[in-house]
Formats: C-alpha cells, structure tokens, sequence
C-alpha cells in the first residue's frame, strides 16, 4: 500500500481579493484525511482559463485525486465547466439525469420558474462521469486521465459537501487502498506554545518519526496533536496511544480535554454528566458566548438562556445592578459583573451562570481601564469567582479570546462546584 | 505601468488536515488589492522543505511578490525560516533588533520568563532584511531574488496583520508603481443569482472588457461587483461610475446597498440616520443576530440588548409569552414569535425590536415543523409584520441564513416604518 495524495484547487476571482473566506477547502481536507487520503497542496485561482489550465497541470503532475471547486454557476463570470471540457477534449452536451434534477429543484424545491440558464447546467462534457448534485442545479463532474482522477464541484459549501459524502468518499474508497491516518489531539489552556515545547521536549525528542507531532494555537490555548499514517490496520492504535498517555501526562496541568472537542462541546458533557444547567449574561461579548453554546447540537438540554445587556438601562432593569453600583465603579467592573451573575442566576433560574464587562475596542478606553479591560464572574447560587483579563487585539479577536477565556474559566469553575 | 502580481503562500500541516480554517489569505488578497497589486494564485502547502521549496520555485516564476506566512513557531514542526535560509543560500545569525524585541514582549507584555525556545527566535538568515513584529517573537523577513520581493511573515494573524499594514504595504508602494483597482459592490436580497444574470443580461453583454462584474452569492443575497484595474489615475472613476448607476438601476427592486457595507452596518447606518435604538429576541438563533450587530464598532450607540430565550421558562419569564400561547401553538409560531416580540419591546424600552423562533437541526423536526422551520417578528411599539420561512442546510448554515433573512427582514421594516 502506498500513501494516496490529493490536491485541492478552488477557482473564483472572489478568492483572490479577500471578499470570501475559502471553508471549504478546510473541510474538505478533513472528510479527505478522515478517509486515509493526504492532502499535498491547496490551490486557488481566478475565473481564467490560463490559470486554470496551469493549476490542473501542476497538480495533475503531484497528486492521485484534484479535487476542484467553484466557477459552475450559471453566470457568465463561471468557466470552469468549459475549460475542463477543452482540457480534457471533449464536447457539451446535455445530461438527461442533471436535466431532470434542475427542473425538479425549480419545480418542487425553489418553487420559481426554471430559466433558459439555468437549464444549461444540465450541459456537461460528454467526457465526464456526472454526479448529481441532489442540493443543486450545478452537476459534479469525474474525469479520468493518465491514472489520476479528477473532480470538479460546486463552490457552494451545502452543495460541494453533499457531493463529496454521498459520492467522492464512496468513490475514492472504491479506487484506491488507502492507510488509515490516526490523529489523537489534547487542547490545554494557560501556558504558551513555547513553554509547552519546553515542557515536552524529552518526549517530543523521543517520538518515533512516523509519529508527527503539532502545535496548534488558537484564543490563548493550544491543541498538539499527535498524527500518523498507519499502512497495516493491525498496528493501528498500539504506538500512538502509548504515546498519547505520556503527552497527557506530562502536560496534565494544562489539559482541557483529551477529545478533538471545543469548549463549548466540553461544557455540554460537563452539564449533561452533571445534570445541570447555565446561561449567560454578555455585555462586551455581545451574545457570541451563548452563540457559541447553542451552536452545539442538543444545547437546549442544558443551556436556557441569556441577557444580553449592552446599555447601562438593561443592565438595571433586566439584570438588577444597582444604578449606584455604574455609578461608582463604572459598567467594566468587578462589582458590576458580580451583580449581573446574581441578577442572571436570580432571573434566569440555572445552575450556573458566566457575566462578562469590557472594552472590546477600537474606542471607550480609558487611561484606566484600556481597550482589551474585561471583567468577568462564573458561579452558581451559593458560591462565585472573578477575574480581569487584559487583552490587546483587534476588536473581533478581543472578543473571540474573550468568549474562549469566559467558556474555560466557567469550565473550571463546574469542575470544581 | 504594469500590472503587479503576487502569491500568496501559506505554510502549515493544520491547513492540509482541515484543523484550521485559512482566513489570513482572503484579508492578505483584500490588503493587497487595495494596494492595486493583483493576487495570482494562494497555495497551501504543509510544513515539509521539499513542497515549500516546490511552492516558492512556482510562485516565484509567476509572481512579482510572493508573499508566506505560517512555520515562523518556536517550535520543532515550524521549519520555514531554515529552508528559506538554504533556499536564499544564507546562514543564521542573532538579529539585535529581534532580541530587544523578544526580551521586551516576555518581560513586559507577557509577563513571563523567557525561554532558549524563545531567545531563537531571534535568529535570522544573513541574507534578509528584517521586519520587527510589534506584536509577536517571530519577526517578519524579506528576501530579494532575481527582481522578485519574498516575504515571511508569522502565521497568528493579529502579528501577520501588524506585519502587512506597517512595513509590507509602505514597501510595496515604494518599491512598485502600482495602478488603482477600483471595485464598485451592490448587495442584493430577494433574487437569485440566475434570475439576477437574466435581469441584467443586456447590461453584462455591453460591459467593456476592462470591466469585470462578478456574482458573489452568500446568505440567500447576491453581491454584485464591478471590478476595473485603472493604469491613468485621471481615468479613475469615469467609466465604471456609470456602468454603476446603470447597474443600480436595474436592480433597485432588490438593492439592499450600493456601499460594500454588511447588513449589521446597513441597520447601523439606518438606525442612527433615524436617532433610533433596537433589540433582539432570540431562540433558535441563541444570539448569533446580536453578536453580528455587536460586532460592528459603535454599536451601542443604537444596540440596547437582547433576551435569548432557549427555553420555555424564559420565553415565559422574561418575554411574558404566555404558557398557553406556547402549549397551544408550540414554540415555533407566529402566535409565540408575536408574543415574544412585544414582550422584547416592553422589557427593553427599544424603538425597534426583531424576534425569532425556529428548529435549526438535526433534531427537534416533526412532521407540521420540519427541521428549518423558522417564524420571526419585527416590530415597533405600533406596528410588526411576520414571516415564515423554510431552509434547507446544516444548523450552523440554517442559524448563519437565518440571522441574515431577520436582519434583512428588520432592515426593510426599519425603512418602511
């Protein structure tokens, strides 16, 4: 068995001058190494035939599978479907099945008239195999040359990830005998990339070099991952996980979890191990922490609500801090975010509760109090704690790392209440 | 003048395994076509000298400035500052400026000791020129090749960014004559994009080759924009300003806004035109509409708060939905979403108020409500409209489309009363 190699290309002028971030590729590469595949390269290019035409030669020439998407639409910007069909020498003509589909989408689904354009999605290359894509108009499209395949999708995330579950895995797996890539990945929280590499240096010095071994930060913490490709299924898990146990010991002190999970998804088990319930109330954050929470499927088993309070009149009126209490200590304040976690708990009737003050910038600074000051109480009905966090971002990060640091300070605090 | 051309090359096992979303490419390619450079081609390679060398060997045949970030850690995976340095044949020295930097950060900002892990950080091959990053240890470098400008820049995206704006941009317009990209952006609601192509069929086929319009869908909503490189300055505007006006004018039964503003920011805008405040009543949405709204500078100014009510018990406490309302007609209703929506603007005095309900999936969908059922209400204290949709996605995507359709939704009601 020999390692399988993919490429990812995505085309779209809109990806060359920032005005869309490229998910896909992102999870496309996942669904790829979840079934054994290695992602060599990720490409994108604009909506132009040369360009194209040179990132299918350059990665027809590295990998076994190009995976492409984007440029089927229906608008006149779109090439990709004839600059496949000239690179690969064929012609247009129309698929029965994609025709059937489109008009079946208009018909039943988006209940609109279908146009004379949008039924020349049904055209395809007449040297493809076409999938069809059950949540669109624009059909996937397979081509074969030279021992490499090649796939091109929708750039349209929904559409692209229906094509790639129910027929380019299947298909894949149907091609090639393909490794099993094992990951086993720890998330820690409060010590910094380089403290950790110091921490396990020894260990990491020692890993046997099919065993990988990445730092990944993100909002103040930092996942490692162990990865490695086992080619005999019988060897799968033996070296890893020994060594997994020694990374979660060494590093105990810092361990979040020892699951690829997010906070939030490690809270919910939390709760729902615990039998317990929470809610927030965001002045800074702004409802991105309950956002964050109820983004987890099945949240509302645990999760009840939150008070968004952004003006000093909600904080009053909904939350029950004391008009003299803004007054004198101001709205980013120990005092004004314990008296929103009494309020809270006290009106939203929940086990535990997270309030959170601050200044997430770019103005409201003050010499005291600069942007990136926030205050922040975790407790449930007997019991509390605070704790101010200086941060020194932009607006958005200042309220992502906020959002991170509040959901792991609440994390500790269930642990140990 | 010519047209200048950049890559961008990002560096990262995370981003071959889909553990990291890239979000540092598309806010590169934004900087830099603002700048008037052209961005080529972005590709992602792992942390691996053989394909980082493929990569600057291709890139630096097709581009003018080819730009890296990514593998600048202090730890073991991080390789890219050594195969730049064989890559550019130099050999690795301390630079002062990056000491002073490291020590500064770990003694001042951090507050921790610093490391020999950290201490390398401030070595750097002889042959480049050093960029010092104010916000992070791992300083930037640029090296220069047979007329072509290379820059390595970490991968954290608040030090990237701090990289590009001081030092990366000034150099670029230094070094370059560059012309003026001028973008012109409508945001459209209320069509599809093969309906849009129709609509403005006539208008595509009379657009002059140096003008380029593309369809950029998100969200149920089309943008639309017209893109033009202007060598001669005095030229700037004259063209695509009126291809623009026609534009607008073709599509004025859709058109949510001929500035590149998102709907948060459109409301922004509309609300403080009118001196008026707002608030949000969510459920389903679990505070995604208010963290988009909050996520726009200055948005207290207009922004009151929200009421995000999960469960029965808050919809009940806090909105005053009776539990007759919710027992008879169930939490997703016109008859709750009403209810929700004057209990909204009762408890917080706001002129405006929007409220949502729904089923985002993967359970919770019954056979009357399948999942993707939504009823939302905007509303002031003498007038509120409704409206019931049915999406079709993931709940991440059904939560993302629904916050955009309820601001829309609010956007048009704001507007009209």
């Amino acid at each position: 068995m020999k390692n399988v190699n993919a490429s990812i290309i995505t085309i779209g002028d809109e990806l060359l001058i920032g005005q869309v971030i490229d998910t896909n590729s992102a999870w496309i590469a996942k669904q790829l190494n979840g079934a054994g595949v290695s992602v060599k390269r990720r490409v994108a290019v604009g909506d132009s035939a040369e360009e194209i035409i040179q990132a299918l030669d350059e990665e027809g020439s590295t990998s076994d599978i190009i995976l492409l998407t984007g440029g089927l639409g229906p608008t006149s910007d779109d090439i990709t479907k004839q600059v496949l069909c000239d690179y690969f020498g064929g012609k247009m003509v129309v698929n029965e099945g994609a025709l059937e589909n489109v008009k079946h989408l208009f018909e039943k689904v988006f209940k609109r008239p279908v146009s004379e354009v949008n039924l020349q999605q049904a055209e395809v290359p007449d040297v493809c195999e076409v999938i069809q894509n059950t949540r669109g108009s624009a059909p996937g499209m397979i081509f074969y040359k030279e021992n490499k395949i090649y796939i091109s999708m929708p750039g349209v995330p929904y559409e692209m990830q229906g094509i790639i579950e129910q027929s380019v895995i299947p298909l894949i797996k149907e091609k090639f005998e393909l490794p099993t890539i094992v990951h086993r990945t720890i998330l820690t929280a409060g010590i910094g990339e380089s403290a950790l590499a110091e921490l396990i240096q020894d260990f990491e010095k020692r890993l046997p070099k099919e065993i990988k071994l990445a730092y990944l930060p993100s909002y103040g913490m930092v996942r490692l991952r162990l990865s490695s490709v086992v080619l005999d299924k019988k060897d799968e898990n033996r070296d890893i996980d020994s060594y997994f146990d020694e990374l979660k010991i060494l590093t105990k002190d810092f361990l979040v979890t020892d699951v690829d999970d997010s906070i939030p998804v490690v809270i919910g088990k939390l709760l729902q191990s615990k039998n317990k319930t929470m809610s927030t109330a965001e002045s800074c954050t702004g409802g991105y922490i309950s956002h964050l929470i109820t983004a987890v499927p099945g949240s509302s088993k645990y999760y009840e609500g939150s008070i968004i309070s952004y003006s000093y009149n909600v904080k009053e009126t909904l939350l029950g801090v004391k008009e003299s209490t803004l007054n004198t200590y101001g709205a980013v304040s120990e005092e004004t975010v314990i008296e929103m976690l009494k309020g809270l708990i006290n009106k939203i009737n929940t086990d535990y509760g997270v309030a959170i003050s601050g200044i997430m910038g770019p103005d409201g600074g003050t010499e005291d109090k600069p942007v990136g000051t926030v205050w922040m109480a975790v407790g449930n009905s007997s019991n509390y704690q605070t704790q101010r966090i200086s941060l020194r971002f932009k607006r958005e990060r200042n309220i992502e790392v906020t959002a991170m640091m509040a959901l792991n300070f609440l994390r500790k605090f269930i642990i140990a209440n």
